[in-house]
Protein backbone atom coordinates (compact mmCIF):
# COMPACT_ATOMS: atom_id res chain seq x y z
CA UNK A 1 0.00 0.00 0.00
CA UNK A 2 1.63 3.17 -1.21
CA UNK A 3 0.38 6.39 1.17
CA UNK A 4 1.35 9.41 0.25
CA UNK A 5 0.45 13.46 1.32
CA UNK A 6 -2.61 13.60 3.40
CA UNK A 7 -3.99 10.96 5.05
CA UNK A 8 -6.92 10.44 7.13
CA UNK A 9 -7.34 6.88 8.57
CA UNK A 10 -10.84 6.01 10.44
CA UNK A 11 -11.43 3.22 12.15
CA UNK A 12 -15.21 1.35 11.81
CA UNK A 13 -15.66 -0.44 14.81
CA UNK A 14 -19.09 -1.70 13.65
CA UNK A 15 -18.64 -0.98 9.96
CA UNK A 16 -19.65 -4.33 8.36
CA UNK A 17 -16.90 -6.45 6.55
CA UNK A 18 -19.79 -7.88 3.88
CA UNK A 19 -21.44 -6.22 1.09
CA UNK A 20 -24.71 -7.50 1.98
CA UNK A 21 -25.79 -4.10 3.28
CA UNK A 22 -28.45 -1.67 2.46
CA UNK A 23 -28.08 1.51 1.22
CA UNK A 24 -31.19 2.53 2.74
CA UNK A 25 -29.99 1.18 6.63
CA UNK A 26 -26.21 2.46 6.81
CA UNK A 27 -26.61 3.53 10.46
CA UNK A 28 -28.07 0.59 11.52
CA UNK A 29 -27.63 -2.55 9.42
CA UNK A 30 -24.57 -1.39 8.17
CA UNK A 31 -22.88 -0.70 10.92
CA UNK A 32 -22.32 3.00 11.25
CA UNK A 33 -21.40 3.13 7.69
CA UNK A 34 -22.95 6.48 7.27
CA UNK A 35 -20.15 7.54 9.27
CA UNK A 36 -17.70 6.60 7.14
CA UNK A 37 -19.49 8.02 4.06
CA UNK A 38 -19.51 11.59 5.57
CA UNK A 39 -15.74 11.02 6.55
CA UNK A 40 -14.52 10.23 2.98
CA UNK A 41 -17.03 13.21 1.79
CA UNK A 42 -15.08 15.35 4.16
CA UNK A 43 -11.72 14.30 3.51
CA UNK A 44 -12.31 14.72 -0.22
CA UNK A 45 -13.95 17.00 -1.40
CA UNK A 46 -14.14 20.98 -2.49
CA UNK A 47 -16.93 22.66 -4.14
CA UNK A 48 -16.51 21.06 -7.45
CA UNK A 49 -13.48 19.59 -7.05
CA UNK A 50 -11.61 17.10 -4.85
CA UNK A 51 -8.87 16.99 -2.78
CA UNK A 52 -6.47 15.22 -5.15
CA UNK A 53 -3.27 15.02 -2.84
CA UNK A 54 -5.43 12.93 0.19
CA UNK A 55 -5.53 9.44 0.81
CA UNK A 56 -8.56 7.87 3.08
CA UNK A 57 -8.45 4.72 4.77
CA UNK A 58 -11.38 3.49 6.44
CA UNK A 59 -10.69 0.25 8.67
CA UNK A 60 -13.56 -1.99 8.84
CA UNK A 61 -14.10 -3.86 12.08
CA UNK A 62 -17.31 -5.50 11.46
CA UNK A 63 -18.51 -8.31 11.14
CA UNK A 64 -18.38 -10.79 9.08
CA UNK A 65 -14.75 -11.05 8.30
CA UNK A 66 -12.77 -8.14 10.02
CA UNK A 67 -10.49 -6.40 9.41
CA UNK A 68 -11.12 -4.61 6.28
CA UNK A 69 -9.38 -1.66 4.83
CA UNK A 70 -10.93 0.19 2.23
CA UNK A 71 -8.59 3.23 0.80
CA UNK A 72 -10.11 6.23 -0.89
CA UNK A 73 -7.21 8.25 -3.21
CA UNK A 74 -8.20 11.37 -4.22
CA UNK A 75 -6.06 11.83 -7.26
CA UNK A 76 -7.78 8.96 -8.91
CA UNK A 77 -10.82 8.07 -7.36
CA UNK A 78 -14.23 8.28 -10.19
CA UNK A 79 -18.08 7.96 -9.50
CA UNK A 80 -18.05 9.29 -6.31
CA UNK A 81 -20.47 12.01 -5.51
CA UNK A 82 -20.82 14.13 -2.03
CA UNK A 83 -23.65 11.91 -1.14
CA UNK A 84 -23.51 9.49 1.67
CA UNK A 85 -25.06 6.72 -0.51
CA UNK A 86 -22.53 7.20 -3.20
CA UNK A 87 -19.55 6.68 -1.17
CA UNK A 88 -21.11 3.87 0.42
CA UNK A 89 -22.15 2.24 -3.24
CA UNK A 90 -18.33 2.13 -3.88
CA UNK A 91 -17.31 0.51 -0.65
CA UNK A 92 -19.91 -1.88 -1.25
CA UNK A 93 -18.27 -2.60 -4.68
CA UNK A 94 -15.03 -2.98 -3.07
CA UNK A 95 -16.48 -5.78 -0.89
CA UNK A 96 -18.21 -7.35 -3.38
CA UNK A 97 -14.74 -8.00 -5.27
CA UNK A 98 -12.97 -8.96 -1.80
CA UNK A 99 -9.85 -8.28 -0.37
CA UNK A 100 -6.78 -10.27 -2.27
CA UNK A 101 -4.88 -12.93 0.19
CA UNK A 102 -2.15 -9.71 0.47
CA UNK A 103 -1.49 -6.52 -0.75
CA UNK A 104 -4.34 -4.15 -1.84
CA UNK A 105 -7.19 -4.42 -4.94
CA UNK A 106 -8.48 -2.07 -7.06
CA UNK A 107 -12.39 -2.51 -7.05
CA UNK A 108 -13.66 0.67 -8.73
CA UNK A 109 -11.07 3.74 -9.72
CA UNK A 110 -9.00 5.21 -6.90
CA UNK A 111 -11.06 2.48 -4.47
CA UNK A 112 -9.10 0.18 -2.65
CA UNK A 113 -9.65 -2.86 -0.91
CA UNK A 114 -7.15 -5.01 1.42
CA UNK A 115 -6.94 -7.26 4.22
CA UNK A 116 -4.94 -4.54 6.32
CA UNK A 117 -5.13 -4.59 10.26
CA UNK A 118 -5.29 -1.25 12.01
CA UNK A 119 -1.58 -2.34 12.72
CA UNK A 120 -0.61 -2.76 9.20
CA UNK A 121 -2.11 0.56 8.04
CA UNK A 122 -0.87 2.42 11.13
CA UNK A 123 2.71 0.81 10.18
CA UNK A 124 2.68 1.85 6.46
CA UNK A 125 2.61 5.54 7.57
CA UNK A 126 5.05 8.12 8.86
CA UNK A 127 4.06 11.34 10.63
CA UNK A 128 0.93 10.45 13.10
CA UNK A 129 -1.39 12.35 14.61
CA UNK A 130 -4.00 11.09 17.11
CA UNK A 131 -6.73 13.91 16.81
CA UNK A 132 -7.55 13.88 20.58
CA UNK A 133 -8.92 16.51 23.01
CA UNK A 134 -6.10 15.90 25.55
CA UNK A 135 -3.44 17.17 22.30
CA UNK A 136 -1.31 19.87 21.14
CA UNK A 137 -3.44 22.94 19.78
CA UNK A 138 -3.43 22.30 16.31
CA UNK A 139 -3.43 26.40 15.72
CA UNK A 140 -0.14 25.97 17.15
CA UNK A 141 1.38 22.64 16.11
CA UNK A 142 3.71 22.23 13.47
CA UNK A 143 2.28 20.56 10.77
CA UNK A 144 2.90 20.28 7.47
CA UNK A 145 0.08 18.94 5.79
CA UNK A 146 1.51 15.79 4.69
CA UNK A 147 0.81 13.99 8.22
CA UNK A 148 -2.04 11.08 8.83
CA UNK A 149 -4.66 11.67 10.90
CA UNK A 150 -6.50 9.30 12.73
CA UNK A 151 -9.69 8.75 13.63
CA UNK A 152 -12.33 7.11 15.16
CA UNK A 153 -16.12 6.67 14.45
CA UNK A 154 -18.51 7.09 17.23
CA UNK A 155 -16.84 4.85 19.40
CA UNK A 156 -13.01 5.46 21.14
CA UNK A 157 -9.94 3.76 19.81
CA UNK A 158 -9.30 0.94 22.39
CA UNK A 159 -6.56 0.49 24.65
CA UNK A 160 -4.97 -1.75 22.03
CA UNK A 161 -5.30 0.70 19.01
CA UNK A 162 -4.18 3.78 21.42
CA UNK A 163 -1.18 1.54 22.31
CA UNK A 164 -0.53 1.06 18.17
CA UNK A 165 -0.15 4.45 17.53
CA UNK A 166 1.71 5.72 20.62
CA UNK A 167 4.35 2.71 19.52
CA UNK A 168 4.42 4.43 16.45
CA UNK A 169 5.21 7.52 18.38
CA UNK A 170 1.54 9.51 17.29
CA UNK A 171 1.33 12.93 18.29
CA UNK A 172 -1.66 14.36 19.70
CA UNK A 173 -3.45 17.33 18.46
CA UNK A 174 -6.77 18.69 19.47
CA UNK A 175 -9.35 20.69 17.70
CA UNK A 176 -10.56 22.43 21.42
CA UNK A 177 -12.52 21.15 24.36
CA UNK A 178 -15.47 20.27 22.93
CA UNK A 179 -15.98 16.84 21.06
CA UNK A 180 -16.90 16.13 17.23
CA UNK A 181 -18.11 14.12 14.75
CA UNK A 182 -15.12 12.36 13.12
CA UNK A 183 -16.17 13.91 9.65
CA UNK A 184 -16.78 17.28 11.42
CA UNK A 185 -12.57 16.50 12.43
CA UNK A 186 -11.53 16.48 9.13
CA UNK A 187 -13.05 19.32 7.82
CA UNK A 188 -11.40 21.24 10.66
CA UNK A 189 -7.93 19.86 9.67
CA UNK A 190 -8.53 20.02 6.16
CA UNK A 191 -9.54 24.04 6.65
CA UNK A 192 -6.56 24.60 9.13
CA UNK A 193 -4.41 23.04 6.47
CA UNK A 194 -5.50 24.83 3.61
CA UNK A 195 -5.48 28.55 5.51
CA UNK A 196 -1.61 27.33 6.03
CA UNK A 197 -1.06 26.68 2.54
CA UNK A 198 -1.85 30.01 1.09
CA UNK A 199 -0.15 32.00 3.30
CA UNK B 1 -40.42 33.32 13.43
CA UNK B 2 -39.03 33.97 16.89
CA UNK B 3 -35.16 33.18 15.79
CA UNK B 4 -32.53 33.54 18.70
CA UNK B 5 -28.76 32.61 18.99
CA UNK B 6 -27.05 30.97 16.48
CA UNK B 7 -28.70 31.08 12.99
CA UNK B 8 -27.63 29.27 9.62
CA UNK B 9 -29.96 30.14 6.51
CA UNK B 10 -29.10 27.56 3.51
CA UNK B 11 -30.72 28.71 0.32
CA UNK B 12 -31.58 25.35 -1.57
CA UNK B 13 -31.91 26.46 -5.32
CA UNK B 14 -33.48 23.34 -6.56
CA UNK B 15 -35.01 21.03 -3.50
CA UNK B 16 -37.88 20.09 -4.00
CA UNK B 17 -41.70 21.25 -1.97
CA UNK B 18 -43.91 18.51 -1.75
CA UNK B 19 -43.38 15.54 0.22
CA UNK B 20 -43.65 13.12 -3.08
CA UNK B 21 -39.69 12.93 -3.06
CA UNK B 22 -37.38 9.28 -2.38
CA UNK B 23 -35.10 9.16 0.49
CA UNK B 24 -33.33 6.45 -1.28
CA UNK B 25 -32.61 9.71 -4.47
CA UNK B 26 -31.54 12.80 -2.33
CA UNK B 27 -29.13 14.46 -4.44
CA UNK B 28 -31.47 14.06 -7.75
CA UNK B 29 -35.31 13.73 -7.74
CA UNK B 30 -35.28 15.77 -4.06
CA UNK B 31 -33.01 18.68 -6.01
CA UNK B 32 -30.13 18.35 -3.83
CA UNK B 33 -31.94 17.70 -0.60
CA UNK B 34 -28.76 15.70 0.37
CA UNK B 35 -26.89 19.39 0.21
CA UNK B 36 -29.73 20.96 2.89
CA UNK B 37 -29.34 17.25 5.12
CA UNK B 38 -25.47 17.87 5.44
CA UNK B 39 -26.28 20.99 6.20
CA UNK B 40 -28.88 20.41 9.14
CA UNK B 41 -25.46 18.11 10.81
CA UNK B 42 -23.39 20.24 10.34
CA UNK B 43 -24.76 22.66 12.25
CA UNK B 44 -26.67 21.08 14.84
CA UNK B 45 -24.55 17.87 15.61
CA UNK B 46 -21.90 17.59 18.23
CA UNK B 47 -20.78 14.36 19.41
CA UNK B 48 -23.18 12.77 21.48
CA UNK B 49 -25.10 15.67 22.01
CA UNK B 50 -26.89 18.59 20.10
CA UNK B 51 -26.17 22.62 19.43
CA UNK B 52 -29.05 23.98 21.45
CA UNK B 53 -28.14 27.43 20.87
CA UNK B 54 -27.93 27.01 17.03
CA UNK B 55 -31.46 27.47 14.57
CA UNK B 56 -30.65 26.22 11.27
CA UNK B 57 -33.14 27.50 8.50
CA UNK B 58 -33.18 25.48 5.22
CA UNK B 59 -35.07 27.88 1.93
CA UNK B 60 -36.40 25.48 -0.11
CA UNK B 61 -37.03 27.15 -3.95
CA UNK B 62 -37.86 23.96 -5.64
CA UNK B 63 -40.87 22.87 -7.38
CA UNK B 64 -43.92 22.87 -7.47
CA UNK B 65 -44.75 25.61 -4.72
CA UNK B 66 -41.64 27.52 -3.03
CA UNK B 67 -40.64 29.37 -1.30
CA UNK B 68 -40.91 27.22 1.70
CA UNK B 69 -38.82 27.25 4.69
CA UNK B 70 -37.93 24.73 7.08
CA UNK B 71 -36.70 25.48 10.65
CA UNK B 72 -35.02 22.89 12.44
CA UNK B 73 -34.67 24.81 16.36
CA UNK B 74 -31.58 22.70 18.02
CA UNK B 75 -32.83 23.45 21.45
CA UNK B 76 -36.41 21.67 20.72
CA UNK B 77 -35.45 19.13 18.02
CA UNK B 78 -36.08 15.60 18.40
CA UNK B 79 -35.76 12.10 15.99
CA UNK B 80 -32.88 13.88 14.35
CA UNK B 81 -29.86 11.81 13.44
CA UNK B 82 -26.64 12.32 11.71
CA UNK B 83 -27.60 10.53 8.33
CA UNK B 84 -28.75 12.07 5.64
CA UNK B 85 -31.97 9.81 5.53
CA UNK B 86 -32.96 11.22 9.00
CA UNK B 87 -33.05 14.86 8.34
CA UNK B 88 -34.31 14.34 5.10
CA UNK B 89 -37.51 12.69 6.63
CA UNK B 90 -37.95 15.21 9.15
CA UNK B 91 -38.27 17.48 5.99
CA UNK B 92 -40.35 15.52 4.19
CA UNK B 93 -42.66 14.92 7.49
CA UNK B 94 -42.75 19.18 7.81
CA UNK B 95 -43.54 19.01 3.88
CA UNK B 96 -46.35 16.40 4.52
CA UNK B 97 -48.26 19.04 7.17
CA UNK B 98 -47.70 21.84 5.22
CA UNK B 99 -47.17 25.75 5.29
CA UNK B 100 -49.81 27.41 7.17
CA UNK B 101 -50.94 30.46 5.18
CA UNK B 102 -49.36 32.65 7.33
CA UNK B 103 -46.65 32.48 10.49
CA UNK B 104 -44.56 28.49 10.91
CA UNK B 105 -46.15 25.50 12.17
CA UNK B 106 -44.59 23.13 14.31
CA UNK B 107 -44.35 19.45 12.11
CA UNK B 108 -42.73 16.95 14.47
CA UNK B 109 -40.72 18.58 17.77
CA UNK B 110 -38.68 21.41 16.78
CA UNK B 111 -39.24 21.15 13.54
CA UNK B 112 -41.38 24.31 11.42
CA UNK B 113 -42.49 24.57 8.23
CA UNK B 114 -43.75 28.19 6.45
CA UNK B 115 -44.19 30.04 3.78
CA UNK B 116 -41.42 32.48 4.27
CA UNK B 117 -39.16 33.86 1.27
CA UNK B 118 -35.51 34.46 1.75
CA UNK B 119 -36.27 37.60 1.62
CA UNK B 120 -39.13 37.64 4.60
CA UNK B 121 -36.44 35.02 6.82
CA UNK B 122 -33.29 37.78 6.32
CA UNK B 123 -35.79 40.61 7.29
CA UNK B 124 -36.42 38.64 10.35
CA UNK B 125 -33.05 38.27 11.47
CA UNK B 126 -30.27 40.60 12.68
CA UNK B 127 -26.20 40.16 12.32
CA UNK B 128 -26.39 39.10 8.93
CA UNK B 129 -22.35 37.08 7.78
CA UNK B 130 -22.64 36.75 3.84
CA UNK B 131 -19.96 33.70 3.73
CA UNK B 132 -17.87 34.77 0.73
CA UNK B 133 -13.87 34.26 -0.41
CA UNK B 134 -13.83 38.35 -0.73
CA UNK B 135 -15.18 38.64 2.82
CA UNK B 136 -12.80 39.47 6.07
CA UNK B 137 -10.93 37.34 6.98
CA UNK B 138 -13.22 34.43 9.62
CA UNK B 139 -10.04 34.56 12.20
CA UNK B 140 -10.05 38.07 12.30
CA UNK B 141 -13.68 39.03 12.40
CA UNK B 142 -15.54 40.50 15.17
CA UNK B 143 -17.91 38.08 15.71
CA UNK B 144 -19.96 37.10 18.81
CA UNK B 145 -21.09 34.05 17.76
CA UNK B 146 -25.01 35.17 17.72
CA UNK B 147 -24.77 36.22 13.98
CA UNK B 148 -26.95 34.82 11.45
CA UNK B 149 -24.98 33.12 8.60
CA UNK B 150 -26.23 32.95 4.99
CA UNK B 151 -25.20 29.81 2.84
CA UNK B 152 -25.90 28.91 -0.63
CA UNK B 153 -26.21 25.35 -1.75
CA UNK B 154 -24.15 23.82 -5.08
CA UNK B 155 -25.59 27.48 -6.84
CA UNK B 156 -24.12 30.70 -6.18
CA UNK B 157 -26.95 33.24 -4.39
CA UNK B 158 -28.77 35.15 -7.10
CA UNK B 159 -27.87 38.75 -7.83
CA UNK B 160 -31.38 38.89 -6.29
CA UNK B 161 -30.27 37.71 -3.30
CA UNK B 162 -27.36 39.31 -2.89
CA UNK B 163 -29.37 42.29 -2.83
CA UNK B 164 -31.28 41.34 -0.25
CA UNK B 165 -28.42 40.61 1.77
CA UNK B 166 -26.99 44.46 1.17
CA UNK B 167 -29.79 46.09 1.94
CA UNK B 168 -29.89 44.24 5.04
CA UNK B 169 -26.29 45.34 5.61
CA UNK B 170 -24.56 41.70 5.75
CA UNK B 171 -21.33 41.97 5.98
CA UNK B 172 -19.31 39.18 3.97
CA UNK B 173 -16.68 36.81 6.10
CA UNK B 174 -14.08 34.41 4.22
CA UNK B 175 -13.19 31.00 5.29
CA UNK B 176 -10.38 31.42 2.76
CA UNK B 177 -9.49 31.48 -1.17
CA UNK B 178 -10.86 27.76 -1.06
CA UNK B 179 -14.00 27.00 -2.25
CA UNK B 180 -15.87 24.52 0.24
CA UNK B 181 -19.18 22.90 0.01
CA UNK B 182 -21.88 24.58 2.47
CA UNK B 183 -21.97 21.49 5.08
CA UNK B 184 -18.01 22.29 5.20
CA UNK B 185 -18.28 26.07 5.69
CA UNK B 186 -20.87 25.28 8.67
CA UNK B 187 -19.00 23.12 10.17
CA UNK B 188 -15.59 26.16 9.95
CA UNK B 189 -17.92 28.98 11.54
CA UNK B 190 -18.84 26.49 14.60
CA UNK B 191 -15.19 25.47 15.19
CA UNK B 192 -14.31 28.99 14.59
CA UNK B 193 -16.66 30.09 16.95
CA UNK B 194 -16.20 27.56 19.71
CA UNK B 195 -12.72 28.36 19.87
CA UNK B 196 -13.67 31.82 20.72
CA UNK B 197 -15.89 30.53 23.37
CA UNK B 198 -13.54 28.59 25.52
CA UNK B 199 -10.78 31.23 25.88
Amino acid sequence: MILRMRTFVIVAHKAVTTPKFSLNDLPGGAGRMDIIARCINASLFLSHDLRRDVDTCAVLLGDPSPPVTIRFNGEKVRYLSPDERSAAALIKKALEKGAPPTGEEESTPGVHISKCSFADVIESLDNIVYLHEDGEDIRKADLKGDEAYVLSDHQNLTPEEEAILEKKGARKVSLGKKLYHADHCIVMVNHELDLREVK
